[in-house]
């Protein structure tokens, strides 16, 4: 914590901060950046100032959507690193000048779920997609004209200040590159989780994975950790391939080039019967089916991460199941704890065990914010940091 | 072995035998007792005499099923125990006067799945309803104008004598009474396999169990010698839950009585968020969904045993599944291993640790065959033995 810090925040504790913040004011339509307020932590809440912040799909989702819960005006992101400015009343737990990430997945450490170990799931304060702070349902940020501006996954970080309840904050280790930490907000740690803790993959077993966007290579990364000697990766852009071997993809299947057979059968006939652990990372239930068709009967199991739409629904054959022997698990976040686990997964990225370089493919100032939307679009980015200072 | 056996045995070995079945000749009709002829084992087979034999739901389907799977003239009957007769070429495992129980799951011991301790889904001899043999799909069984009877589920108990391959057959110890023995071939070891094989119940946890028939009977006295603390049966009948104490259950929900809730809301408030292992046993998709609702979020299992019609879905929210943090398992035979479980299980009997006693409610003679179907469709008994000298 150097001086300047200090004198920073003893100028604005406790009084709104007027900063940049980049708005989704229309579904679809370019961010705006603009002065906003952000006002003083509450109780249990910290304002932070953002010092990196990256894009994950969530965040083009919800840009997107004009019905609830797509709200607007609104201040997107929720993949960042930042150091706290100030504290509310009750929180402890950090203080001025600590390095934080925000993490969408509340952890109380108090509650039934948080203190067991079988759980991630907060049951205080549930995991919502919610316009507002986690605890009092109201919104830190408005306008220059006193409109109210609202939050996205408790956390919001595409603006220089961002308020967050500390059950959505996590300390970390500030010798750790903030453009690599900042990852491990969401879909890295989600992809790494999914493999790592929720299929706990057994070395030498085969994996297939739906989707090699920045989660499904992070299931790879996780599976290659947990010494899977085969990792087929499914996609639609065979470019994915070459990226994928960075990740440990040992085999690739092209969704899109299979002829008259399904990627499922295809991956049946390569690995004699179904992999041990199939992977949904796209978010649609008919690939939730198809992960499900080629994992392995008698002990195969098929882990669904991807966010479908609110109405659809997994669909499966009742007598088929039964006789199939195989299991069907819901793995959200990764089954990680956000306050334990985060940390962990950067230690071992400052033991060179997990890779996360290689899931930045670019990096731009914040002016440039809507061009990481535009290289999410076209597939043509894995990770996008944003340096807020740049 | 007395030398009665050896000298019966001598006389038949590699002939026909005529005795008595009761074979299924017309859809919900009657079964009638016949004169049929039983071929001698093939290769791989073994031709055994029933001595007692126990009647299962299964039957009572395929009993009444008009079209395929449902074929006639046809044996039933799949729980059974009874002594080797004669054995066909190749088979080593069994010799004529041991103690055998068939078992409709079969366990080849040389296959990739029997050999793994995670499969109990042979691949070599893939379990199915057939007409006919495991291996070849013939029939051993004729009436005396020389007409094909089928088999069924490649046990055909309903029969003096019936012709088992030797993958669905185990060898068990002599000593243990024959009506209790019978029992694991098929209900009993399905229920408490799913708790603890598939669902590994861990000791202090909340169990709901759906259906208080023989299977889910023996869920919770799995679940009990599990260490179990809870044991919530739901059933329409409330005499269930009389029978239900015998076997650990403690809380019972007359699913015919919850006002305008549904069972699962119940579950849900009396465990204040959900059981940690809920266990379909009824047989429908929709009891299925139940159950799944009232798993703890989190961390919450559900286990599905029952067989429901071929055409029938589990259908789940593909949000609501992702965010639940669920696992949906499927326990076909209850995860067990024929082969090594059946005689691990009727140790534990024999040790006074399981339970089975209080499953056989009726015992009957082969003439009355018919008042145990009866019996078990008027909701009056769990499991009726049959004794075949009788
Ligand atoms: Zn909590
Ligand atoms: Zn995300
Ligand atoms: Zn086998
Ligand atoms: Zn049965």
């Amino acid at each position: 914590m150097d001086n300047n810090t200090i004198k920073l925040s003893s100028n604005t504790v406790g009084k709104p901060i007027q900063c940049r913040a980049a708005i989704a004011r229309v579904p679809g339509e370019p961010l705006v950046i603009e002065e906003i307020l952000v006002d003083p932590p509450s109780s249990h809440e910290v304002r932070i100032r953002i010092i990196c912040t990256s894009l994950c799909h969530s965040d083009l989702t919800m840009w997107k959507m004009k019905d609830f819960p797509g709200v607007f005006p609104r201040i997107l992101g929720h993949e960042a690193i930042g150091m706290v400015e100030s504290v509310g009343e009750g929180v402890n737990e950090v203080a001025e000048g600590d390095i934080v990430i925000p993490c969408l997945m509340p952890d109380c450490r108090e509650c039934v779920d948080c203190r067991s170990t079988k759980s991630n799931l907060c049951s205080i304060f549930p995991f919502k997609i919610s316009p507002w702070m986690i605890r009092p349902e109201t919104s830190r940020f408005k306008d220059l004209k006193g409109e109210t501006i609202h939050h996205f996954l408790f956390v919001s970080s595409f603006s220089e200040y961002t308020v967050v309840d500390i059950v959505n904050l996590v300390k970390i280790d500030p010798e750790i590159p903030p453009n690599r930490a900042c990852l491990l907000s969401c879909g890295v740690s989600t992809g790494v989780g999914a493999a790592w803790r929720t299929a706990n993959v057994e070395a030498g077993s085969t994996v297939a994975i739906f989707g090699l966007g920045a989660i499904g290579l992070a299931v790879a990364e996780g599976a290659r950790l947990c010494g899977a000697t085969r990792i087929i990766g499914v996609d639609m852009i065979p470019e994915k391939f070459e990226i994928g071997k960075k990740f440990g993809v040992t085999d690739f299947v092209n969704s899109k080039s299979c002829g008259d057979k399904s990627a499922s059968q295809i991956i049946n006939e390569m690995t004699d019967g179904g992999a041990d652990y199939c992977f949904e990372c796209v978010g649609f239930a008919s690939v939730v089916h198809e992960a499900y068709a080629c994992c392995r009967k008698g002990w195969g199991k098929t882990i669904v991460l991807g966010v479908d739409k609110p109405d659809s629904q997994l669909s499966l054959n009742s007598l088929d199941f039964l006789h199939s022997g195989k299991t069907l698990i819901a793995s959200p976040f990764g089954g990680l704890k956000a306050k334990s686990d985060i940390p962990d997964l950067l230690k071992r990225y400052m033991d060179k065990e997990l890779q996360l370089d290689e899931f930045v493919t670019h990096e731009l100032g914040f002016e440039e914010i809507n061009k990481a939307f535009d290289l999410l679009m076209e597939g043509k980015c894995l990770r996008c940091v944003i340096w807020m200072d740049k």
